[in-house]
Order: C-alpha cells, then sequence, then structure tokens
C-alpha cells in the first residue's frame, strides 16, 4: 500500500483505546481523528487518552458530526455499545458521511440474527453511500465464528458443530469480571443476569454466522446462562469471591432445525478457569478437531478490528461479515 | 442458491474422481461434463469411471474443446497435474472457452510463488474473459497456509510463523505412499529426488502465500527434503517397508527477509507417523498456537475444491488465492 489509510476512531473506552493505540502502530495506517463524548477525554491529546505514552497533536471531539464534515479519512473505528439498535444512529452518521466502517458493536458482527429488518436497512444505506460496514472481534467475529468456519473447510459434509471457548477472567479487565458477575452471590447474579447487567452478547449472532455460511437455516436458536460457582476462594486483582459465591458464566446457544440441534457454543468465562482456550469440534465427513490456546480477549479484539481495516476499505460496499470477508490477519506491511 | 451451479470435470483421476463424487451430492451443483485424456475412461458413463455407484447419463470425452463448445457450464474442476507449466495450455483454453476455473494443481494456489509472470499472463486473461480462476487442495491451499493465515487474525504482531503438518502416508493411496518414496532404499531415494519424482509439490507457494498475506516481500524461500528412515519394519496395504529403508520424506521450506527466518513450514509425510494432525504456531502479540486433528488428504483436497466453487463463481473476475476469497466452506443448503 502507497497511501495511507485514514482511521477516525470513535469511542476511546478500552477497546476503542487499544484499536488506536494499535493503529498508531502500524505503518500503513494513520489517526486522524478521535471522538468520544467523556468530559474528561474531550478537548485532550489523543495520544494521552489513549494511553500511547506520546502526543499526536489531534484533540478529541465530543461532536462527531464536526469531525466527520472536517476529516479526510477512509474508516471509522467504532466502539461505543454492544447493541445495534443503540449504535444505529451513530452507524447511520457514519455511513451517511461517505466512511466506511468497522464496528466492535457484537450484535453487528451478524445482525442478520436478530434484526433482519435493520440488518437490511444498513446494507441498503451502506450501498447508497458505497461504504462498507463490518461488525467484528475476538468473540463474535473470531473465536465462536470465523474459525469454525475456516475449520469446516476441509469436510465434505457437516452433521453438527460444537465450539467451546474458555476464558480465564481473572487476567481480564474489571469490566469483564464485572460483566460475568464473578464475587455475587447467585441470587444477586440471578437478579443481574433477568436485566440483563450479566451477559456475553454475540452467541446467538456467532452461531447464526456459522449456520448460514453452511447453507444451514436455523429455526431457532436458543440461550441459557448459568452461574459457575467457586468452589473455593478465589482473588484476582479486582475481585475476591467466597467459596460459593458466583466466579464467573457458563453461557450457550444452541441452533436447531426441525428439531435437531446442529451448532452448540459454549461460553465459559470466569475466574480460576482450568485450561483456557479455544476449540472447535465438527461432526462430519471427516470428523475435525481444532484447538487454539492463547488468544487474549482484549488485544484479539483490537487486532481483528485492526486487521480488518484493509479488507473493509478494499471490499465492494455493503453491511460485510466475517463470513463474505478474505481472510483477516495482520497488514505488517508500508 | 435457486440456480445449479453447472461443473465440468477435467481430469478423472484419483482426486479428479473424488471431487466429482462429492459434487454429485451437492444439491446446489450439477455434473454437465467430464475430460480425461485416459483411452479406458473415453466414451465410458462419467458416473461409472469416477466411482459414483450409479450412471450419470454422461459419457466421459477426450475432446476438451468440443465438451467447452457444446456444454453450458459455470465452472471447470481442474485435476490433471501439479506444475502450473505444465497445465497452462488447459487453463487458457478453459479461460478463453469462458468459464471459471478450481484447479487442485498445487503450484497454481500461489503461481505468484515460482512463476510470477506466468501469474500475470493468467490473471490478465482471466480479466479479459471475466472469469475466475483459482489453484486450491488441502495442502498447498489449508493446511500450511490458509489456516496459519486465518490464525493470524487474533495477533497484533506477528514475529514468526511454524506450520507443522504430519501426514500418516500409510492410510493413503498407493501413488502418495509411491510419491514419498516408502520402500526405498536411500540411494534409490536420492537418485529419485534429484529427479524430483520424489517430492510434496506447493510448500514453496504456501510459504509465499502466508509472507504476502502478512505483508512480507520474502527475499527467498529455501526448501530442503530428507527421507525419514524406518527403524523397524513397516507394512501397508500396498507396501512394505524394511527397517533402515526410507518411509517417507521430511521437507522443509523456510522463508528469509533479511537473513532473518521468519516463517518455516515442515511437512511429514511417512509410513509409521505418529501422532498425525498439523498445528501452527506464532510467536507474536500474542503467541498463538493452534492444532489440528483430523484432516483427511483426499476427502480434504476434494472438499475444498468442491467448497470453493460457490465463491469463485461469485469473486471477481481474475486469478484468486486463498488468501483474497473469503471463508472457503461446505454449502449445505439448495
Amino acid at each position: 500500500m502507497t497511501n495511507k489509510i485514514r482511521t477516525i476512531h470513535y469511542g476511546l473506552g478500552s477497546i476503542g483505546s487499544g484499536i488506536a493505540r494499535l493503529v498508531a502502530q502500524r505503518a500503513s495506517l494513520e489517526i486522524v481523528g478521535g471522538i468520544d463524548v467523556d468530559e474528561q477525554k474531550v478537548g485532550k491529546d489523543m495520544g494521552k487518552v489513549i494511553g500511547l505514552g506520546q502526543t499526536l497533536g489531534l484533540r478529541v471531539s465530543s461532536n462527531s458530526a464536526a469531525v466527520f464534515s472536517q476529516t479526510e479519512a477512509d474508516v471509522v473505528l467504532h466502539s461505543t455499545g454492544s447493541y445495534v439498535e443503540q449504535v444505529r444512529p451513530q452507524l447511520i452518521e457514519i455511513i451517511e458521511a461517505g466512511l466506511n466502517v468497522v464496528s466492535t458493536c457484537e450484535e453487528l458482527a451478524y445482525p442478520q440474527a436478530q434484526y433482519p429488518a435493520l440488518a437490511e436497512e444498513l446494507d441498503t444505506l451502506a450501498r447508497k453511500h458505497a461504504v462498507t460496514l463490518l461488525g467484528t472481534g475476538v468473540n463474535p467475529g473470531f473465536a465462536q465464528d470465523t474459525i469454525a468456519i475456516a475449520a469446516s473447510g476441509v469436510c465434505q459434509d457437516v452433521k453438527h458443530i460444537t465450539v467451546t471457548r474458555t476464558v480465564e477472567a481473572g487476567e481480564r479487565r474489571l469490566p469483564l469480571q464485572k460483566k460475568v458477575g464473578a464475587g455475587l452471590t447467585v441470587a444477586e447474579f440471578e437478579e443481574k443476569a433477568r436485566k440483563r447487567e450479566i451477559r456475553h452478547v454475540g452467541l446467538e449472532e456467532s452461531a447464526t454466522m456459522v449456520a448460514h455460511a453452511l447453507g444451514w437455516q436455523l429455526d431457532k436458536v436458543e440461550e441459557t446462562m448459568e452461574p459457575v460457582i467457586a468452589e473455593k476462594p478465589l482473588k484476582t486483582q479486582f475481585v475476591e469471591v467466597k467459596e460459593g459465591q458466583v466466579s464467573g458464566i457458563h453461557q450457550v446457544a444452541r441452533g436447531f432445525k426441525d428439531d435437531q440441534e446442529l451448532i452448540v457454543l459454549h461460553l465459559y468465562m470466569h475466574i480460576g478457569a482450568e485450561n483456557p482456550g479455544d476449540s472447535v469440534v465438527i461432526e462430519g465427513t471427516p470428523d475435525i478437531e481444532l484447538t487454539i490456546k492463547g488468544i487474549h480477549g482484549d488485544l484479539a479484539t483490537a487486532a481483528m478490528a485492526v486487521n480488518a481495516v484493509p479488507k473493509v476499505v478494499n471490499a465492494p460496499p455493503g453491511l460485510m461479515t466475517m463470513k463474505d470477508l478474505p481472510l483477516v490477519c495482520p497488514w505488517l506491511g508500508d
């Protein structure tokens, strides 16, 4: 690439800042704008805000319209929320500004799963404005969907897919440890689970993406979540969990066709998880078992988003998903 | 897909027949032609020739020009040879007939590696005739390239990649056992290796494809091959190997930039291989280790070729490689 791809960063929380720090490292990319609503960040140098260890000569703005109209850019890296209905106005504003989008909004990884009308609206609008829109991250976006689809490539037939992801929450950020309910009583957990304050977002999206990639039209995806209970006291940098308290979640999504389960995703995110890692088990012709060790949730979500940038910029217009794009990998050239 | 994709099969040897049998199983695909030069096959019903267990009402022809001019088709599945310079006239004939191509020609998986001028010629011709050309298979095409590229997606940086494939040759076809020199003395092996009669084709292609996907311009790829020596007598359905004779190969490709090794591929194909399987080890941010069990060479090459068909038919014109296409997976819908 001779011309750098110019990026605007919309949302400079933990994930958004990690994305921006990675962009700052890549010779082929150039940060040209930063947007956040946090008053603590607005007006400050973006390098400081994202923890880069150096200034970028660029101030964070809360005025997205002004940034989009005053900045020559190619793509917006968007990290403001997990729910596609909530971020819809932001996405529409970006698309109408004629900019491509790579978002870590979990439901945008496969909005066709729960919001087919919204997916179609975004696709139509993106085509009209000749831009490309992608939701990605480590999960959804890789560990429980893309890699399972990739693994199935060597199969002549597939009867059933099991994807299991086990995350040692104790090594992750405080927000993640809170998100999985670590340190709560079972009653507190159930109350928060009912309010959807505890929950990984994206399992239904991943299950549906894999199914659609294989040509399976699922009748339903059933999601369940139960607490993982600490069998001994656990302690992390941020949280203490007593024996009998909640250490995290075991969330499951099952996809059915004609009352037969075709795909099941298991997600374990808790403190004290033994043997963290990822696996895909395919029952088919032949059976395939794939395992991965070493995926780091926060690093990987930033990696997937940044690595997807050149693919999105070069893709045809419209709403894309990970099953539609060429293989996403780091571009380490100029 | 409402309309079936119509396939012509060029080359009905072991791999080509396996491809055609898989196409016959897929509701979304339809066999409309078969080409082979073998007099034992020409004029016979294609179903019989490919070992389908039923007739297809379609006779195998040795006249490719006649088949292309008289048959309405979408794609040619091509399996006639490993070397791209040898199959070049066939590829040109197919492209000029206005047909897409999925070929198991190993060097076509990444002709940019050894034959950049030929790669450009094929790309230009394919664009001129608005067709798409892909070389794929299990290896090259998946086990030592595509899956390594996919695994790197979760990395922020990559310093070095090691890909290791171990194949139990004893469970494979006689031609493969012969191809790896099983049952030869070391002197016989070295003689045949010099004549390139013993050799896996594709390691340089895989190494270069992975490097180019990551933006690495390699200065050189060095390939070496040594015999694996049987430490005890070995016996398969086809071959007996005495202690001290050759049981197969250990072939290595190393890619360098500025005298530093960035990628190494190890391929072990021998009788008596313990722990067959595939692995990718990435040194980077973070380190990643991926393993796969269960890939079956012959089934997988047919699977990759057939699974790639809908992607190739829907891709933009030109010479494509696995790093350019969306994820290849089985399409099991109508």
